[in-house]
């Protein structure tokens, strides 16, 4: 349990500050009074790069790096702008984080929130965790262009896994289903990927020699899209890799009512380097400036870093008090900031 | 318009002879009395391959290389029969003949036929088409294992992407957007991965110049699973990459009402090699010979033969009878044959 957070906080762009605003004041109240919270704030964002070139140096990265944990708004400009072409903020920012600080857990839990609405009929009680590898796979920024722009280019991409970065990946799973219902399901597509898939395969066959109160199957990641709409109750742990994580866990968040409730923590569990807290959604500039945005994917990520910080009393009163807030909603519109305030009042309470 | 079909049949495992006994009755009945039929069956499957140790053999491939179109069920027995692991008959079986016969373009139509029952609650007036790339991407068995076995094991997936594979299917999918909604979206991962998305994305802005008709944009393959469940029917056509084409299709039969409706086609649209139509769904095990199976997606398949082969007034019949007879379901269960005799009558009425 730690007795002292040093936070960086980066709101980034659009609705990050605003939903990032709320995350704060509830985080703060949550935390016991014991624990020493510090809070210093970064501006990376595409604004920030748009002003002044950097979208994260070696400098900046070595001044999170000192900090114990990163809470991250969204970032991301006009989806239009050229000069924001090419991923340059998603792999200079978010995934450069990601593999600077080896988030190698991806965390995404997916519940259906009393009164979230879901756009499927029978959604039954949706409660299942996606652990999603974050510095393998197609993420590596492996491969490359022959012959660019030719009749005859050539665009590789390559996905690399290994045997250390899957086995803690599924150590970590196996450990999250042990403390849950148990069950846990390995996605990929061994049929066809079969250097990575029956890579993953083999691993969870060998660790779950170890954990036999873990049920464990497999699915296809075609099959699991099919099941998140027919019956995702049956889902309880999931594993699997960085672009089949990043696949399921917006369609988990679109089936559960809206990624805008969807919390996620890029965990480096051993503390080694500091673990990033962030909403699934991205920064909406369509409604930013106008108080629409919905604060509580936010607010549930600053449970899972309570959680992360073994504050775990801290973090379920937190959850309890979204879940409070979510049981009341009535329909009637309420602005970022008077939803924050309905979750802080009900943690108060 | 083809005044000669010389069919290769390929009924499969498990259900698949069953569906394709329906579809040969329903496409003999649509067939024009011009056009003469040859019909030659062929074993491979599951089945086959353990009783000879054959997937497919050169031979083999050569026999099939002389027909004119290939129907195919469904290939796969007992998914836990450690004789067929690895893939072995996906790579050896259904990736051989869409690479030996460079079946580039994968079509998949997604419609919500009438009485069909979509999990979702608004699903609205699905209809589109996904244009799956079919030769290249992840599908090309491109990488390798280095330490198997070992806790220092590496594997890799090599995506392999050419302008020249994916222009042409780019042109197939805008020639086909001309001929419905006039809409195209192309599904990628252009903010990651930026060699094949970027080059995907140049082909699409380049051919699109030659349709100024047409309405392009661009979805990232996360987000398009959001749509799949909360807005399906904006879709028209959608051109992708082999991999996000099987993950989507999936789900893509999964919100119009099952994969049991779900017909396709591997195309080679110049005829240098047989194409070959199947339904999506698998052999399904579990309830082969029950007569449970819907033959319907295979029924539909043969209306993408029809089409391909230039009898379009044919296919539109079949389309047409296997409508009406959705129509008239009444939830009242139906085997297999009965569904075909049904969708005949249809037909010939
Ligand atoms: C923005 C993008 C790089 C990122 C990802 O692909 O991981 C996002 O989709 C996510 O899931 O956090
Ligand atoms: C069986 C498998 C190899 C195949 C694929 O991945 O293409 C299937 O899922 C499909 O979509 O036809």
């Amino acid at each position: 349990m730690a007795e002292a957070i040093n936070l960086a906080v980066i709101p980034g762009d659009g609705i990050g500050p605003e939903v990032i605003a709320e995350a704060r004041k509830v985080l703060r109240a949550a935390l016991p009074a014991s624990v020493a919270l510090t809070e210093t704030e970064y501006p990376f964002s595409a604004r920030h790069y748009l002003e002044t070139g950097e979208v994260l140096s070696d400098d900046s990265l070595d001044a999170l790096a000192t900090h114990d944990a990163i809470l991250l708004g969204a970032v991301g400009g006009d989806p239009n702008d050229p000069r924001l072409a090419g991923g340059i903020l998603e792999r200079g920012l978010l995934l450069k984080l990601r593999f600077a600080f080896d988030h190698y857990i991806n965390l995404r839990p997916s519940k259906l929130w009393p009164s979230a609405s879901s756009p499927l009929k029978h959604p039954g009680d949706i409660d299942f965790v996606v652990v999603r590898e974050g510095t393998e796979g197609l993420y590596t920024g492996n491969g490359g262009v022959v012959r660019a722009g030719t009749p005859h280019e050539i665009a590789t991409e390559v996905s690399v896994n290994t045997a250390y970065g899957v086995e803690r990946t599924v150590r970590y799973a196996f450990e999250l289903a042990r403390t849950r219902r148990k069950k846990l399901t390995l996605v990929h597509k061994k049929n066809v990927l079969v250097n990575a898939g029956l890579m993953w395969n083999r691993i969870v066959d060998e660790v779950a020699a170890e954990y036999p109160d873990v049920e464990v199957n497999y699915l296809h990641i075609d099959a699991v899209t099919i099941f998140f709409v027919t019956d995702p109750q049956r889902f309880d742990v999931i594993v699997t890799d960085n672009i089949f994580g990043d696949i399921i866990t917006d369609l988990a968040g679109a089936v559960t009512g809206g990624i805008g409730l969807a919390a996620s923590g890029n965990l480096n569990p051993e503390g080694a380097f500091p673990s990033m807290f962030e909403p699934v959604h991205g920064s909406a500039p369509d409604i930013a400036g106008t108080g629409k945005a919905d604060p509580t994917a936010a607010i549930l990520s600053t449970a899972l870093l309570l959680r992360h910080f073994g504050h775990d009393e801290a973090a379920d009163r937190v959850e309890a008090a979204c879940e409070a807030d979510m049981r009341m909603r009535d329909g009637n519109a309420r602005s970022t900031s008077e939803i924050g305030d309905a979750i802080l009042a009900q943690l108060q309470a």
